[in-house]
């Protein structure tokens, strides 16, 4: 049987969390290639302050709870350290891509911002999360909008 | 003054700490875009297992330690779990990037298989670690060999 999950195309970006956006960033811009007056970002519905950047071709994102008992703080609480949160991996076709990793054993794990399991429309795209990590990672999934699919769905603030 | 350090090029790879990297592989290889029959290499100098793949043009390492002791297996031991160990940025001018990092107030850390501070031969290029986090993640500068080089610096089994 093959296993290997060819709707899985590469990096959509990397998800840090960090107990601060600015301090995080701080660091990047000093010892590695990044901007330091990078915007952060604030996403009222998650409750986050996010550092976004590009390095060595990848999306970087930086992000911090902007509550005690938010998704990257309580991250944080269970390991005592900072880290890579998640990886979201860009598919052609996120229902494909789904059904291949629940064929191959996978479940699915709720959008803490929506509170939705499985595709569900995010601002830049289809996105779910899967309840398997692999190496301890989080794994989510996003099929990125075309053009017309971003005017059509009008996400914000997640 | 500019913080931003120009040397750095792009991701060389990113090293994850597994508890056992065939474990870890086999997530990757059934939920994500990677063969299943990878190979898993054995480091003798370093005594890690290391499966090594390329996923979305990034290189990926699932590092497991084979001493109790070892660098990933302690570095799990003290977070309570698997996860992102460091990323390795690539540099064109090795010496270049760590003044630039050190004039910026980082410091460097131990190579734990070499025992070295700063820039040294490793199989794959010149490397070196910065005692400075960025969001939780450990930094490694790598100026990988040119083929003449890699004839040269014959370095084995890290």
């Amino acid at each position: 049987m093959k296993s290997d999950n060819p709707n899985v195309k590469g990096i959509k970006h990397m998800a840090f969390a960090v107990r601060d956006a600015d301090t995080a960033l701080a660091a990047y811009a000093r010892f590695l290639h990044v901007p330091a007056d990078t915007e952060i970002t604030v996403f009222p519905k998650s409750q986050n302050r996010v550092a976004l950047f590009y390095l060595g071709g990848i999306e970087y994102q930086l992000c911090q709870s902007m509550v005690p008992d938010g998704r990257f703080a309580k991250w944080i609480d269970e390991r005592g350290g900072e880290g890579l949160h998640h990886i979201c991996y860009e598919v052609d076709d996120i229902d494909a891509a789904l059904a291949h990793a629940e064929a191959q054993g996978a479940s699915l794990r709720i959008c803490q911002a929506c509170q939705k399991y499985g595709s569900h429309p995010h601002p830049e795209g289809w996105v779910a999360f899967l309840d398997n990590d692999a190496g301890g990672i989080e794994i989510e999934f996003m099929q990125v909008y075309t053009p017309e699919q971003l005017e059509q769905y009008q996400v914000q603030g997640v």
